[in-house]
């Protein structure tokens, strides 16, 4: 492409560097804010580099959070005792949405990938240990990708917990609400029959 | 979305007021920008700031600029008694994409559309005829979308220069080259029946 402006170029070849973003839509992207007021693109501005300036990472969970501690971890209405396992920032927000869970987060960071080079080390896997053990965690609920570096990933935790007075779990595996049987995956399908439930707790919920 | 941050709130409030960006996509690219480096971040929100901040428009041609006179008009190589009428800014950069054009452009800022309350004073149409009395121009032509409202544009400018000794054209139209006829539509291959040309010229490209 060429323009004839660098300050436009610059800008379009800044959006385009975000992932999915390619020239032309950073080219629609930078021409929408040239429309816009100026303070509104300020304010855009101001927001980016405010947020990644003063975003902390949660000291207990390892979630994004605003302060030392997370608005989850510092909410006494929180079950403190009970502890959902995830990989990423994304999945906290997802589980959030549901407005099902009451407990606690744990952020990973990602799961055990040796050949990504990602081992127990680069994960928050021994704070967790120590969190469990110091603050006599009840339950430990896993929800992790069903994938077998999310499995390895729950293996390792849970040998390491030998002993230790925690129940461990990990979410339902099953068809969707709405999912279609015939498009299902086998796996899925299979493990849905043997992991079959009571009629009486499907229908109280 | 129940976010445990309201810095990233904000941030994904702000990505999510761009035109074809949703609320997932923009936790995407703020999670993005989460990973980066601060300096880099830094860097994307200044030059999106900068651009809106200094950014002109051409005071000859109404193309973006990064001085009083763009990059085109600016420019003694260029052709200055051409003149090519485009709706906007990015029509300007695919023209300029192709590097078959030598003269120069006028944006016009859109077409003339009753119905979505666009006259020709919305428009930089009186800039135009001026520029044409003032700067003797030899030859317009006009690249605007073939639709009604393009239509009626030229026709409005064409009648405001009755008299005038410039010639007046349109870029082609017809199928496009690696075009299946098939599924080309019934005007656009009925007007190049119409408007077919000597094989000698075809060739001769």
């Amino acid at each position: 492409m060429q323009f004839s402006s660098a300050l436009l170029e610059n800008a379009v070849n800044e959006f385009s560097r975000l992932p999915g973003i390619g020239k032309k839509t950073a080219l629609r992207l930078v021409l929408h804010l040239l429309k816009q007021d100026p303070k509104e693109v300020e304010r855009f501005s101001e927001v980016i580099a405010k947020m990644r300036q003063e975003i902390k990472f949660c000291q207990r969970c390892h979630n994004v959070s605003d302060g030392d501690i997370c608005s989850v971890c510092a909410n006494s209405m929180r079950r403190q005792e009970l502890i959902c396992v995830v990989e990423s920032i994304r999945d906290v927000i997802a589980i959030e949405s549901t407005q099902q869970f009451s407990g606690t987060y744990h952020v990973l960071g990602g799961v055990i990938s040796p050949l990504d080079g990602i081992g127990p080390d680069q994960l928050t896997i021994a704070a967790l240990l120590q969190r469990i053990e110091k603050e006599k965690t009840e339950e430990l609920i896993f929800a992790l990708s069903p994938t077998i570096q999310g499995d390895t990933t729950i293996y390792y935790i849970q040998k390491k917990l030998t002993g230790k007075q925690v129940r461990i779990t990990t979410i339902a595996r099953g068809i969707a609400f709405g999912g279609e049987l015939e498009y299902a995956d086998e796996l899925t399908l299979g493990r849905s029959l043997q992991n079959r439930m009571p009629v009486e707790k499907y229908m109280n919920h």
